[in-house]
């Protein structure tokens, strides 16, 4: 597997999510405006609730959701020994079945360093 | 992402079919007409069980049972703004880990309009 | 198992869901009211959507989102004949280990007719 | 918790088997036979297959299947360092999600002994 | 339902913990350990780590490993409000059928005040 | 799709549990030891716990676990027709939802002969 940039990642992102928005409606936009909203500075940091959002993805093993989540935790200033924290609960929650997601996680964060 | 046709998905299909054939015992060959006949006409005609299995395959987020799903749902006429509401129901029902599964969703989609 | 009534059943619901409001932000009332919303006539009547909902319960194995979305399904005049059918579907689709949960949801049904 | 006789269990599943028949068309009836079919004696006998339908259980996190394949594998005589060992393949395949699943495995199993 | 008190669950958890380990062989019993001190303080303190760990119980939907938590963030000294953030980060990313699993916390929450 | 050999996914998975290690904290390390230990001869021999392995790899739909497990199915000489076996329990255990796993399985353990 190659590196899959951030750049790139963005970018396929982006021209899906007009496409979303095209099969989108009202509910659906509204539904997509507090995914964004629920993870901003609250009582909680937006940092932690990114961080949040990773263990959530990993558990749940959306590869798609983890590299979204792992961008963000970069850009907040997430370190090494944090996101190994991180992985070490996800690894333990949900198991060796997380491992193949775990593989992906860590290769696109070495690729967003 | 490249749009992956119709037919290319049909003709992969196809072949992978066919192999699990092979590796088919009799339960096995048993279940997969049981999986055929469920969506046929009955009680509710098979365009309803079509779209009802989208969001079965939308909220357990399976891309290959999705495909398939919306390839029978476009033969059976199903209308963009009746798709709109299939996906906004698996939205709310599966939550923000299902929008990696329907963006490819609205992208496979849009490619066999 | 004593079957509960319909009624138990939504009298224990409000109870909870006012505690539920008690610690709800913005984000998870706008939420709520989305779920609310998205069953609602539109291109496809709430009848198919209850069902969907029906399905999509089912085959993520909730107990009481199956018990909320048959009341709803009985309310709509959901026939036996049809029950039947999304209840195979589920077990389709979803296999064998939802088989504890269509026990439970048949009891309910049954018990609320 | 009090334990759950292998007999109490039993009879409220035939209870309740009952009645899913009762709404089951000719697809989930065929499906329900299947399911008894799959776990005979084969390449495979009965009694792996018991212990292969009891870890696919405790993985997927459903206590009333557990607790039938528990049955099962005590009636084909799995001893108790088989079962640890089943245990321990779940607990890391599934990871720490499956802990109160294998409590009430083990005092369910404790209890039919 | 009545509110299970902290001492109730903490009382049925700790019997059965001791039937899962006298059906632990040495794997389950050094996973067990792993699961303690995957949320002791490091680079992310025990408190962030709870959280994240109640917010991964949420998404899997796992009651028991709920409630553990929610004792466990009650102990760290979360308050209210974070609460409520986690619980929409759950809502959002698992979606409605998080919801009896979000009464069932708030019940508990509510009762360990 | 192109048939992965079996040195191709042996290449990549060393590749990427290389990069596991480098974000693997002492936690972690642990339970990927675990993770080897659990499938060794015990009171149930390798072979059989590589099947259970496959199974719930299967039920719980992760390809690359599926792989794996394949493989190593295949060194211990697991034969074709106790193959279409596990496929059959999983098949039934998991549902239509497992097909697309199961083709992509049949695919790669043909390829592995």
């Amino acid at each position: 597997m190659s590196k899959q940039t951030k750049d790139a990642f963005n970018e396929e992102r982006d021209n899906l999510n007009e496409l979303v928005l095209k099969y989108s409606n009202k509910i659906s936009k509204r539904f997509l405006n507090l995914d964004t909203q629920v993870y901003q500075d609250g009582a909680l940091d937006s940092r932690t609730k990114e961080m949040m959002g990773l263990v959530a993805s990993l558990v749940l093993r959306c590869d798609d959701c983890i590299k979204y989540h792992l961008i963000q935790c970069r850009n907040k200033g997430v370190a090494n020994q944090e996101l190994e924290e991180i992985l070490s609960i996800a690894l333990i929650v949900g198991g060796s079945i997380t491992i193949p997601h775990i593989r992906r996680a860590v290769s696109f964060w070495d690729g967003i360093q």
